[in-house]
């Protein structure tokens, strides 16, 4: 007998239909002797309907009194959904009960709209368990040291069911989703991507925060920081296919390292077209310039990603970086109205049309020459290479948007992804 | 400066566009110097939506676990109005808070989908209105002492607003609705039905007992133990007319036994079609016959309303009441299978085509005749009396339905209805 949490995404909870299926499906863990906890999202569409209205009657100024409102109104969302899976199943005769995230109580920061979890008071919950109840608890949301409800930012129903997997330690915790798990690289550019069946923790966070959009980047770090074993499976498979062999598909995300010796060295090629690049030419070589640059930037509350100087020609340099493509005209016209005459900078330059395509793989740490690969297959397909920026178990280049299909399918032949068994 | 609460309908609440006149109406009446608590129901067909959902997924006995789940989900239509309308209320550049039942807290019984209130803890709400904010609160629902959401059954949200105001001794409770008074019957029966400008407590309560849907009976029965003072007006005026038209419309729900004085000895005609008579026939008239038919009714959760039992003749009596019309048929199969048998009575009646119809009127406690006033206009109109029950300050007919629109439209002539000044 384990301690198994699962979590179903908005899709597979789109309809009365459905939710009997999830049903059905817990139903069948949980006969089969395990406990059972269930993360619902809130039904599909839901959430926008929600925040649609709010924005309808919203002040133009962003307080955290309305943002505190909205969370207040997206909440409900996750609630409807953890009371109609408890009827669910209750239907289908299992004692089940429903929590909502102040309930339990999931504690957070007062952060609303993006808060962090802080604690999981995870006593009713067991009490629950051990009279032999189902419990659902609500995603996405929890509840702030003054009472308030607070929500955890979009995908935060991912995060919430690892976290009280980890409160809990669960044995696993299984995140059901409308992909049946992780692929090498997108299936929709590359029809001969694979499906991992384990994938490393760091993998995975790098993968996730490279746009890979299968998992939210917060609930991996969460399950790494509490060592959750952590399974991607899809919901669409019928709720009665044996549940052994259901218990082995789709992409378990471990932390044994031994594992990892037989795999290729790297295991998947992540892509983001969500970038745009932007460049201060002309600036004099002397330190402090990056924090002169990127200080206002980052006052401007505009994420940098990808972040790059090169080295100085008659004492000046050129100095790039990229953005969120929504944020990319207010850095120019931060950079143009602000740093450029501060700095004395000659000019500023972008391009919003590039995208970012990385190789991820552990294997990368003890194998020399990948990134070298990477760009011998790059260059044979006459792709310029704009900016580079490596980790211990990434490289990522930036190149023209328009080559992106055309590098991910290449770099996955390469390494031979369409071929090796994971 | 006065305390003041407003309650506001769903049909009120039913777009963002009416919440945004909701909130331009509070507004008014903030700018004018007075706190104010709101209370709004669900988005009209909000709470139909969900619990149709529910009913879907519902298991087929009713559990206590089930009523549990129906709860945490109605509940949330409530919990998104008070978001948008604590919205909508910044926008209009007021500072606004918004609680749900359980962050007030409104404490409860455990009885989910009709709990009943037991108290109010104003403290956070006091601290908000001294802050200058407007503070808005879910009707219909409260938390009980384990910490489950409980609601206060259909209409719950006129008793929440009464509730609230009687626990922070407000100086009026407006129940503002899409009527614009209480008349003195239905102006779709007699089109010459007049609106009432004040209304007494006690006389309110019959008329809503009795089938008038203005306001919900728990909460008028809370008003008047409380004390509050209550004002049905429309929510269909627009919402800038001044505020001392305003606050003078609708009618007024007193305490005050002097203002009635001048009054009519007759307030109003209510009727009520959904009841349905049964007769256990020739019942060996002895002691605890009452009991020994109405026990097992009252154990199978069925309310009964009007009860009869005439004189006996030969030591056999027939004993008549009145049940709701959806308990009809289950009434009759509960007397003729377990009653009948162990009473040895010859047989059961029944007829669901009856209607009661009631004049109420505080001035009928000092006014003798006002019964035979009454029987006397029905007979006039050949109109025959089934069952007769009275009370100090209403009296009520059972007459064929098929009679109900003539006797409500000759009663109103009768006592001067259509004419008198309120």
């Amino acid at each position: 007998m384990a301690l198994i949490v699962h979590k179903y995404g908005g899709t597979s909870m789109g309809s009365t239909e459905r939710i009997r299926n999830v049903a059905k499906r817990v139903a069948k863990w949980a006969r089969a002797g395990h406990q059972m906890v269930v993360v619902p999202s809130a039904m599909s569409g839901e959430t926008n309907r929600l925040l649609g209205l709010a924005k309808e009657l919203s002040p133009a100024e962003q307080t955290a009194a309305m943002l505190r409102e909205l969370d207040m109104i997206a909440s409900t969302g996750e609630q409807v959904s953890v009371g109609l899976l408890a009827l669910a199943l209750q239907a289908e005769g299992m004692q089940s009960v429903s929590y909502s995230g102040w309930q339990v109580p999931v504690k957070t920061d007062s952060a609303f709209t993006k808060a962090r979890i802080e604690s999981i008071d995870d006593l009713r919950v067991r009490a629950d368990l051990a009279a032999g109840k189902v419990v659902v608890i609500t995603g996405f949301q929890g509840i702030d040291a003054e009472g308030h409800i607070t929500t955890l930012g979009r995908g935060g129903s991912d995060t919430s069911a690892v976290a009280v997997a980890a409160a809990m330690k669960a044995d696993e915790c299984l995140i059901y989703t409308d992909v049946d798990g992780v692929y090498t690289t997108d299936p929709r550019v590359v029809p001969e991507a694979r499906r991992l069946s384990t994938v490393s923790f760091e993998e995975m966070l790098e993968m996730a925060s490279l746009g890979s959009k299968v998992l939210q980047i917060r609930s991996v770090e969460f399950a790494g920081k509490y060592r959750v074993p952590m399974r991607v499976l899809s919901s669409f498979t019928s709720w009665d296919i044996p549940i052994d062999e259901e218990a082995k598909s789709g992409t378990l995300i471990t932390f044994e390292e031994d594992e990892k010796m037989e795999q290729a060295v790297v295991s998947g090629i992540a892509f983001n077209r969500d970038e745009a690049k932007v460049t201060v030419v002309g600036v004099p070589d002397k330190p402090g310039i990056a924090f002169q640059i990127l200080g206002p930037v980052a006052e401007a509350n505009i994420d940098v990603d990808v972040i790059l100087q090169n080295v100085s020609h008659g004492g000046r340099t050129d100095f790039s970086f990229t953005v969120h493509r929504n944020d990319y005209q207010r850095t120019l016209d931060l950079l143009r109205n602000q740093v450029v005459p501060a700095l004395g900078a000659a000019e500023v330059a972008g391009d919003p049309k590039i995208c970012k395509v990385s190789i991820v793989g552990i294997g990368m740490r003890s194998h020399v020459g990948v990134a070298s690969k990477m760009f011998g297959c790059l260059s044979e397909e006459g792709i310029n290479i704009q900016m580079i920026t490596t980790s211990e178990i990434k490289t990522s280049v930036v190149i023209d948007e328009k080559y992106m299909e055309l590098a991910v399918r290449a770099l996955h032949k390469a390494f031979d992804l369409d071929q090796a068994a994971a």
